[in-house]
């Protein structure tokens, strides 16, 4: 048998995106009644639809629009979160070209609110996941013309948290939510 | 000139449906820095795109699926907040047929974590609008079986808040929101 490494690590399902593994840990949070986090839907502009006789309507003509917000939100504790899932195949560092302005513009703007606002940030050959608190980003996002171009990871991990990958929920990113909310 | 009662209340655009007299007032309290709160594109399932050359991506064939939650949510003054939308052309009360047993359960869920939700309730006809606290409403719900399967406006006007038509916002829901957490 080869040596592994890590092999008390649990990974995560490797045929699930990082989107599909945090909307199962969101299912699992709400049916304990932990979180209500949902993922939004891809905002379309529909141009044509049908209504066949007896069967439902079909959209027949439909594009995919910008979405002015970020992937999930929802309440935890009485907090508003917000936040990103982004994967990368980079292995050192996470490119900020991930994010779109309005994402960070939406951010910022939920941040003013009071609300949590972070990225969960996925290093896909390694199977390593963080969790960014936005201020971080921020930072980066705000020095990017004249700084560095993405993040190195050592620096996600010394300023966010590393998550291990769990079973129920697969990815308990609310226990570093925690710490943001009791910094 | 004809004789015009109620001459001094600020009609809504007439053409408008309430969800386009929220968005619009959303977009004032993105703007001014006041909440963060948008509206949830509709949930589709997507079964065929093309891919054209040099143009974007075409939605072929999708569906509508049914939401698991409400219309709106977003972060203001650090709270969580969720409502629906429902507009009705009845004048004397408010059918709770309106409502999907998930987008109770959903606001349900949304209460217990310390969010604050509601419904904004518009009566077409007299271009009247309501703001009605959540437990209202779960209140009725919960007793339909055995009890009234709507809500009457002098219901809704003593246990919400009549919101008057105003310009900038359209729709100065955060008013009253304000009275539901100083409550
Ligand atoms: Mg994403
Ligand atoms: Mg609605």
């Amino acid at each position: 048998m080869p040596h592994r490494e890590h092999s008390d690590i649990i990974f995560g399902n490797r045929g699930m995106s990082l989107e599909e593994e945090i909307n199962q840990s969101n299912a699992y949070y709400l049916q304990k009644e932990i979180a209500v986090i949902h993922k939004k839907p891809v905002p379309i502009q529909i141009v044509q639809v049908s209504y066949p006789k007896r069967s439902a309507a079909v959209i027949k003509e439909a594009y995919f629009k910008q979405s002015s917000t970020t992937d999930y939100n929802g309440v935890y504790k009485g907090y508003y979160l917000d936040f990103e899932a982004k994967e990368t195949k980079n292995k050192k560092s996470f490119p900020l070209s991930n994010f779109h302005e309005h994402q960070i513009k939406h951010m910022k703007a939920c941040t003013r609110q009071g609300g949590i606002c972070f990225t969960i940030i996925k290093f896909s050959v390694t199977q390593q996941l963080f969790l960014l608190p936005a201020a971080t980003l921020f930072n980066y996002w705000d020095n990017q013309a004249k700084g560095r171009k993405s993040i190195e990871k050592k620096v996600i991990a010394s300023f966010g948290y590393a998550i291990n990958y769990h079973v129920q929920p697969l990815i308990p990113y609310l226990t570093y939510v925690d710490k943001l909310i009791n910094k």
